[in-house]
């Protein structure tokens, strides 16, 4: 069956958004709706056009034998802005004030639209940088993890700070926890991250920095590179954080117990 | 600045992909690309007729003044079969064997276009059906719910065995662990679930189905609803599970610890 046109261009728009980062020959395509090379070509050329004007990502045109298109997903510099300002204003909500200055993020970190923002968000700063894994700790920087990991294309390992007979074999670091100053331990499967990767990590919040220091002597335990590391909330914290070299989205800069107030502003995500 | 055809149909196909099971009026595409409404609904044809073409889900249209169009996600039957089967024959690897008979699964875990497909074969089953919120036990549980609750564009809870500073006041339930038939306990925050939802519970793996049955309690003392259970993966099970009413996605029937052998076959989710 031949396909029009207006049926591919529907098609190949659910395809490359399906396959993210991921390299697609024109033969595929022309195999799929049996139509020309030369048509699919004018296929790409308007689907390109169309997500670059509405910021949905790059179409990437890769030429020779062994080319194709690839879909890179963007966000512009714009609606990351207005997202994380969004975001400022929905966490300093003083409903979210928790005994001993902590800031309820949970709902946040189980609504999908938001999560799928946040990972188009962080994989539009890691797009031209080669990462083979993101990685984070359990359980919320969960979530996160796997937005980022779908945008970019690769799989993401999970960190846990309880043994799990599931899991097999496991490398263990010990850290300490920053805010608490109790030495704790995490660890993660063996046989789930290669030696030799390329390493992102995400988590949801740091005060310290203990839990992000840990998995960054981890990633050392496993021959490992760091590549960077994304927080979506940090706190204010009183003292020296274990890491230095880490964005956030969002800065808790003041909560008020007495007052019962949060001050939430962007973090340091869009500075560079 | 007006849009040709061409031009809408890749943007309405993303559209709609991005914002599952969301009514979107017409009004709404008219105004974004300056384009009449009977414009819009003939775009909106040539969508509906492609996305049924490539088993890519239901376009709905509702009449009337609050209509609009709504994308419902689905997986066809012989896809959903063919997935199963391929997940069947990864899982029955004899490397993913663990001390204990267990079954290494948290790389599969881990891949996010399994989880994609994972997640848009379960919303198929309960596309129809009303469900307010998908529940899930920390930790691998999670990245099923997260995939579920993105094509059913509903958010997803978190349940926790370990207390947490950060989730505020929680409500908790003891529950007998089938398998080690210790009595543990379970948490759930307590503005993370309102009364009265409906609630669809998955998990990665079941034995005993204490972890399940302990969820369904909190359920109850969140007077919601539960719709169903689904897990990935259930394990052979000698005895009484402590819940009776679940569907798998896959069954792992056998482990020899001697002859190194798994054998996992389709689980009961298509059965019905």
């Amino acid at each position: 069956m031949k396909y029009r046109r207006s049926e591919r261009l529907v098609d190949i728009t659910q395809y490359l958004l399906e396959y993210p980062h991921t390299l697609i020959s024109l033969s595929f395509f022309s195999r799929r709706y049996q139509s020309a090379k030369s048509s699919i070509s004018e296929d790409l050329t308007i689907i390109k056009r169309t997500f670059v004007e509405r910021g949905i990502g790059e179409l990437k045109t890769i030429v020779g034998a062994a080319g194709g298109v690839l879909f890179i997903p963007r966000l512009e510099k714009e609606v990351q802005k207005k997202f994380i300002d969004q975001l400022a204003s929905r966490l300093s909500d003083e409903a979210r004030l928790l005994p001993g200055g902590y800031v309820y993020l949970s709902d946040l970190l189980g609504e999908s639209k938001l999560l799928r923002r946040v990972g188009r968000l962080i994989s539009s700063k890691y797009a031209d940088q080669q990462v083979d894994v993101i990685m984070t700790v359990a359980t919320k920087g969960v979530p996160i993890a796997q937005a980022v990991a779908y945008f970019l294309n690769i799989p993401f390992v999970i960190v846990r700070r309880d043994s799990k007979i599931t899991e097999g074999a496991t490398v263990s670091v010990n850290y300490a926890s920053g805010s608490s100053h109790r030495i704790e331990k995490m660890e993660l499967s063996k046989r789930s991250l290669p030696q030799g990767s390329r390493v992102l990590v995400v988590d949801d919040f740091m005060k310290g920095g203990g839990t992000v220091a840990g998995m960054v002597s981890l990633i050392k335990e496993f021959d490992s590179t760091l590549v960077g590391t994304i927080v979506f909330a940090e706190a204010h914290f009183h003292g020296e954080r274990a890491v230095k070299d880490y964005n956030s989205l969002l800065y808790v800069k003041n909560v008020d117990t007495k007052t019962k107030t949060i001050t939430v502003v962007p973090g340091s995500y869009l500075q560079d």
